[in-house]
C-alpha cells in the first residue's frame, strides 16, 4: 500500500440542540464535497446566546481525508 | 452605532446529565444577574466520580455581554 | 486526616452515540480495576468517520484516584 | 508598604479603526467603574467582516487593578 | 433558519506599514474568491527585517465564511 | 441537591516572602468580599526585582466560589 | 513589489521510514496541485503501531504558498 | 551503556503547608512502589479552600523513572 | 463490535542516533509488557549534550493500547 | 551555500503610541548591537495604565539573526 | 522619559531547598553580570530525584532588564 | 556541590538533510562559543520549500549550559 497523504480542513458546525449535532452538521456538509472523510478533531466550542438561552452551539473541528497521490 | 465594549465572566456549571446541561445551567444563572448575555466559550470540562459513576459534569465557560458605554 | 496522594491515568473512551457516553465508557472500564475513582478531566475529543457519518467518538480523559499512603 | 492584591477583569473592546483603539475603548470603559487601573494584557484579537471589509476589530484584554486590603 | 456551517481558511497577509494593513490585505484577497466572509481571528504576527528596519509585517489569520448547506 | 454554579475570579496576590504567601494574600482578600470560596488554580508566577533581589512575588490565581441559584 | 498574501493548508503525510519522509510526501503531494509552495511548519507527529512496530509515521504540517493578488 | 527507556506517571500530591511539601508527598508515595525515580516536572498547582483559608495545596507532577530494557 | 476503551501511557525513549530510533526504543520496550499497542503521539523532544555533541536524544511519547472491556 | 545557524533573542519594546512602534523600538535597539537581524515573532502584548489611559505599550518579540559558522 | 527597551534572558536556577530559593539563585547569578534587573516570570519547574528524595529543584525563569537606548 | 545556575539560549539550526542534522548544526555552533553545553529542547520545526522540495529544515532549539556562580 502506498503511503497516504491526508488533507485537513477546518469547519464550524452550528446547532440549536447539542455539541454532537453541531459536529455532525459540519461533517455532513463536508461529505457533500469530499467523499472519503476519515477522522475529525474538535478544536473549539462556543455559542451565541439570545434572551438568556443558548441560541446556537458553534463547534469548530478539523476534518481529515485522504487525497490521491 | 457606537463601538461596544463587552465584559467576560468565567463560570463553572454543573450537571448530573450532560455537558450541554452544565453549560445551560451556568448561562441560566448568569442571566439572573445580567440580561444581555451575548456569547460563551467553553474553557474546560471536568467532573467528579462517585462509586465508578459520573456524579457531576463540571464545565467552565466564559460568558460575554455588552456593557453600556 | 492524612495528606492524600492521587494518581492520574489517561484513557480514551469510544462511543457511537455521544461524547458523554464515551467518557462514561472510559470511567466504567477504569472502575473495574480501580475502585476509588475521584475525578476526571477531558483532554481531547476526536472521532473517526465512515461514509460521511461519525463512526465512533473518541474522548481522551485523565482520571484521578487516591492511592493509599 | 503593604503587599497589594490585584483583581483582573476580562473585556473585549471593539473598534472600526485599529487594534490599539479597541484596547483603549475597553480601558476607557473600565475606567468609568474602576479608577486605579494598573496594567493590561492582550488575550485575543478577532473581528467581524462585512462585504469583504473589516467591520469591527474585537480585542480581548485582561485589565488589572489594585483592590484595597 | 437552517443551522449554518462555516469553513475557516488560514491566510498570511503582509504589509510594509502595519498589522491592521496586513490583516486587511489578507481579507481583501480572500474576498476576491469568497463573497460571504464572516469573521477572522489573528493567529500569529511575525515579520522580516532588512537593514535593521521592519521590511514586512506577516500576520496569519483564520477567516470564516458560511458554506451553503 | 441542586446542581451548583460557580463563579471564577482572577486575582494577583503579592508577597515579599513566598509564592504560598502571595496566594494566601489573594485568597484572604477575596474572602473579605465572598464568604464561600471553594478552590483556586495558579495561573502565573512573576515578580519584580530591585537591586538584584526579589522585591515582590506576584502570583495570579483563579478562585472559584458557589453562587446561589 | 506588491505586498503578498499567502494561504496555508494543513496536510498529514505518512511514511513507513521517517519523520522527514512523511513531511516530504505531504509536500510532494501538495506540489502536484500548487506550484509555488513557500514554507512549512510541523504541527504534530503521531503514528500507528502494528505488532509492536511503527507501521506509519503520521506528520501533520502547515504549508504556505503565495496567492496572486 | 544501553539506551534507556523511561516511564512517566502523573500524580497529585496534597499538603496543608506548601507546594514543595505536596510535591515531596507525591514523590514519597511513588518511591514506595518504584525505586529508581529519576526526575519530576510540575504540571499544575491548585488547592481547595475552607473558611477563607487554603485547606490543601494540590500539586500535579509527572515523575519519570527508568524501566529495564 | 463493542465500543473499545484505550489506555495511554507516557514513555521517554532515548537514542544516540535519531529521533525515530528513540521513539522505536520506547515502543519496543512497551511492547514487552503490552501486546496490543495501537498508536503513539510525540509529546516532547529533548537531549543531553556532552563535549559539544548530542549524547542522547530523549523523546517523550504517549502510547495508546486497547484494554479489554 | 553553507547551512546557516540563527540566534534568537527576546526583547520587550515600549511605546506610548502603538504596537508597531513598540516592535520597531525593540528592533532599532537590537540593530545597534547586531547588524544582520533577519526576522521577528511577536510573543506577548501588554501595557501599563495611568489615570485610565494607556501609558506604554509593552510588546515582547523574539528577533532572529544569522551567526557566523 | 524615553521609551525603554528591555531584554529577557532565560535561566534555570537550582536549589536543594525550595522553588523560591532556586529562583533567587538564578536572579543572584544574573545580577553579577547585569545590574538593572527589573522583573522575572516563572517558565517551568522540574527537579531531579535521588533515592526517592528531591535532590534539586530546577526552576526556569525569564528575567527582564532595561537596555540603554 | 554548589547549587548550579544554567543559562538557556535559543538557536535555529538549518540543514538540507534532516531534523537531527539541523539540531546538531545549532549545537556545533553554540559549542564554538560555550564549552559546557548541557542539554537542549526542541521548540519548533519549520522549513522553506523551493520547486516543491524541502530546501532547508529550520529547527529551533533551546540549549542550556551551566554558568559559573
Amino acid at each position: 500500500m502506498k503511503d497516504k497523504v491526508y488533507k485537513l480542513i477546518e469547519l464550524t458546525g452550528t446547532s440549536t440542540t447539542s455539541i454532537e449535532d453541531a459536529v455532525e452538521k459540519a461533517i455532513n456538509r463536508a461529505h457533500k464535497t469530499v467523499k472519503n472523510l476519515s477522522w475529525f478533531e474538535m478544536v473549539e466550542t462556543r455559542g451565541n446566546i439570545a434572551k438568556g438561552k443558548i441560541d446556537h452551539w458553534q463547534v469548530t473541528i478539523k476534518v481529515g481525508f485522504s487525497v490521491e497521490a
